[in-house]
């Protein structure tokens, strides 16, 4: 046995135990006559002291040959200690050590092992094993794996049933590229990493399985954008015989449980939106809601002078910065500047600086009288103090580029508290969206989402307004989680194949076996899956999914610390049947 | 809402309420003027009834076009069954219907949807989510569920930290063959899917996770044996600051609670036996111990007399089987037959009837007297009535040999009962095997594993009898669980590496990371995985992986109800940088 005690759990009612403690020097102090080794591990930070009146002078002159990270092991008594530390909970006493063994020698570590470290990213994930010794990565994995416990644990309690689907599947064209495994045993064919269980969990519907979820890997070939992995974990989710409304309350629950269980913090509030109002009222479909600065249409009062640029605009629309009319000219300015990066792509932007005196004074006063900027104010809901920022031009556009703005000033000013938490519904997405591309439409969230019933007419002759149910879990402004009611009967599924351009040859190729599976009794059902790295990040109050990942991968899809992936060996090609033709 | 109820969970005391119910249509049996169906879902069957006195013609018509497997809703009062059904939890009532929707037709299914089906393996595979509907199948799967999650709990109650690991790793040329996966961003590359976490759990205890497990999916592009499958599940654990001793301690613990809680056994009897006795007594590294015929050596005694066969055998060796005297001649034969076969091998076998009256009846009388053929009852425990069974040759063959014929006895003889769980730990593995192909020594468990600090000596001048402090975990003549002390010092992780014929420029290719971690401080860890598809279905009273693994795939590692492995587009080859040379 290596250890009597881990590092973090001896007290003041042990004086007087002997001990042994194991672990990493993380930092020493010696005085000559006397030597302090603060021992780490998982648990804690012990003290051990030497001393030149109670400790052998071979251990003291041993203590003091130990490095940074070396691993020891001490035997000892635990003694009063006599400046006692408050900060940490064994800091009323120390270790007087009677026995040093040095387990493990360390070269000095390329960044130093604290709180704030001085390595980079690209540094720390090199050596990945030894950032994970830090408190802060410790904590996010210890952290995840409480949240997947109580997700497991509220799932569990529900009758919900985890089922390992398979991992070697089939490629499938739609969506984003799968990752593909050539089969050693199957020659010239290939298996497809999923992108989700989505077929799967169906098929244990129609299997009768009621309900069901997996915490499980999942894989996409994407370029990946800042904050994208190429495997990354779902909470996966399906019932069966549910509605709409028993999905959405059911994980309305299940969250509520994790925000008690791991940061016991209350939420009540689950509001729901539509999509539509979504991105009227945020210009985004996952609007976070810790704040207001909801959108004002002033379109028509804007559109009522003579000002040009309003006037050709398809919509003009404003928010209310709180406090903002304090802004000097040189703050505003470099906020236009802000709209006007390529990244947003605003043409410019109108201000209105609501003065405390209830006068009004903007950008564009030649246009507008106090009485037109007054219906602004009230329109964008600005009260004395704030200013009012307007952007105009195409709808869509120009929603998505005040939304930018709307989180970009919220962020300075403060307002996305990471430890507050407030969870949304968005509903009733569309179920289709142009692909400009393509040339057609898609499926906005997969081919077996369900149109709303008083909708499907519309399929054949407005198809972009045909709504989905469908539904988003947003927390503070992030899609934690989506789903929908899914199609069961297998003629509406064909029509749905249909109209994403899939002739029923190419529908029966990929998805035959779905759809013979719902000729033979499929019941009603419906899912939702919530991405854990992003749903465990948000929890945890930060917003880089790297930060609760073990060992995540780099933007181009390296493991720079296994330095993977890697070239094979010509004989391996060879027996896989393959050519590389780089 | 679909329903008020689930199928299982209407009672007596129900009697009266209007409820709603949702499932299968499990059978139906019309007499005309009345119709039953028992409809069945998940958590149960309900009978529903109709007749013509209470129901009106049209609902009634309506219920006579039911077909098997259709899935209905229906509402209707809770009334007190005439006939009841003790065997079933709701037999003590029924539904008298008032409404009835079909919510999905069913065509006739290709098997019954019954406890024993009339499918065939492949037909049930095929159609894999009507099998699953089917009590058996279902039940394992909720059981493989339950095992899991009693498996995390007790992990997690121990400060055990589930981390997932990467999927997308580095190929390594060394044991079994690895899926690869190219890689579309870095041109020329691929991935590879893990045979196990065994390395970064390693870098997790570097890492200072100290206690880490994770239910883990691996991957393995072998030729596939009857009961292996091309991706597959462990619990894959490991500890820091530990010895052997810890490690068998607590999963000794883990096994005990699993038994407990999932069958409601006791198992306190943990057997500890070295990997030479357990090939001495049993023939094998996973010894069922659920019954005794242990290995009588009795090489001296048969070699005293003049049968030439013994007298040139390096080793003579027997089992006594019990009540085997009454076997006829024809019997014998057979078993002589039997180990015959090529899949056993043996050239014949000798056999002594113990009688009733303390005489013995051999094939060998010729050769032997009544007094030597006691030594042998002797060295085999044979006692009156039973059979001895004697093998000879070759040693570890013949122990091979004998151990088919004693685990086949045992079979007949209904010894292996899988109600009854006989747990062993084999310790004290050999270190390395030798490979007759490659013609060098392998790890007979990975290069990581450490050898007894003992046998170090011996790892130039006698290879093959280093021992390691590697340990198996048994259970009724299976290996659930295997693992063992990792070597944590780059010194003689470098010394390993040469006896396994790796070059250090080899070495440091595939598993540099490793060596550079040990040199910044490495705790000393240790570490086992359980094979968690064999540990369910042995739990579960079975030995067959595949009736626990939700989509299991065929023996040519193919998934035939979705079809997979396939063939990918050219387009999808070309983004790959591959060409397909079959």
């Amino acid at each position: 046995m290596y250890r009597t005690h881990d590092c973090g759990s001896l007290r003041a009612s042990d004086i007087n135990a002997e001990v042994t403690l194991a672990g990493w020097v993380q930092k020493s102090r010696d005085k000559g006559f006397m030597v302090w080794v603060d021992l780490r591990d998982r648990y804690g930070i012990t003290q051990l002291i030497f001393d030149e009146e109670r400790t052998d002078k071979a251990l003291l002159e041993k203590a003091q040959q130990l490095g940074r990270e070396f691993v020891i092991q001490v035997k000892g008594t635990v003694i009063e200690r006599e400046s006692k530390n408050a900060n940490i909970p064994t800091g009323d006493i120390e270790i007087l050590v009677k026995s040093l063994e040095v387990l493990s020698e360390s070269k000095t570590p390329p960044f130093t092992i604290e709180d704030k470290t001085d390595g980079g990213e690209e540094l720390r994930m090199k050596y990945r094993y030894l950032d994970i010794r830090r408190n802060p990565v410790r904590e996010n994995l210890i952290f995840r794996s409480q949240v997947a416990m109580e997700v497991r644990n509220f799932l569990a309690g529900r009758d919900f049933v985890e089922v390992e689907t398979p991992v070697l599947i089939k490629s499938t064209p739609e969506g984003a590229r799968d990752f593909v495994v050539p089969s050693r045993m199957n020659e010239g064919q290939f298996y497809a990493l999923p992108q989700s269980p989505q077929t799967f969990k169906q098929l244990l519907m129609v299997g009768g399985l009621d309900k069901y979820f997996q915490i499980v890997k999942c894989f996409r070939d994407e370029d990946l954008r800042a904050d994208r992995q190429p495997e990354f974990t779902q909470i996966d989710c399906e019932m069966s015989f549910v509605e709409q409304e028993d999905v959405l309350n059911i994980f309305e629950e299940m969250t509520r449980h994790l925000l008690k269980k791991v940061k016991n913090v209350d939420v009540t509030d689950f509001p729901r939106m539509t999509y539509r109002e979504a991105m009227e009222k945020y210009g985004n479909d996952k609007p976070d809601i810790r704040f207001g600065m909801e959108f004002g249409d002033i379109s028509a009062f804007a559109k009522a002078r003579d000002f040009k640029i309003f006037n050709e605009a398809e919509l003009v629309v404003g928010i209310a910065v709180p406090g903002g009319a304090s802004y000097t000219r040189k703050e505003i300015d470099k906020l236009i500047d802000w709209v006007k990066r390529p990244q947003v792509g605003a043409m410019g932007m109108v201000y209105v600086k609501c003065n405390e005196d209830g006068s009004f004074k903007s950008s564009v006063d030649k246009f507008y009288s106090q009485e037109d900027l007054a219906q602004w104010a009230e329109a964008t809901g600005a009260t004395a103090g704030d200013l009012i920022c307007v952007l105009s031009g195409p709808a869509d556009k120009t929603r998505g580029q005040l939304s930018a703005l709307r989180m970009e000033l919220a962020e300075r000013l403060g307002l996305r508290d990471p430890e507050v938490f407030a969870p949304l519904w968005v509903i009733d997405f569309p179920l289709l969206e142009w692909d400009e591309d393509t040339e057609r439409y898609h499926a906005m969230h997969h081919p077996f989402t369900s149109p709303k019933p008083e909708d499907i007419d519309k399929l054949s002759t407005d198809p972009g307004n045909v709504r989905a149910n469908a539904y988003d879990l947003v927390m503070n402004g992030n899609e934690i989680g989506g789903g929908s009611v899914r199609i069961f009967d297998k003629q509406l599924q064909a029509l749905m194949f249909d109209h994403l351009g899939f002739t029923p040859e190419e529908a029966r190729a990929q998805f035959g076996f779905l759809m013979d599976a719902f000729e033979y009794g499929a019941p009603p059902h419906a899912g939702l899956a919530f991405g854990f790295d992003r749903l465990v990040s948000i929890l945890g109050g930060q917003e880089t999914i790297r930060d609760f990942i073990a060992f995540p991968k780099n933007n181009s899809g390296r493991d720079v610390m296994i330095d993977a992936p890697a070239t094979i060996d010509d004989e391996q090609l060879k027996e896989l049947n393959l050519k590389v033709t780089v």
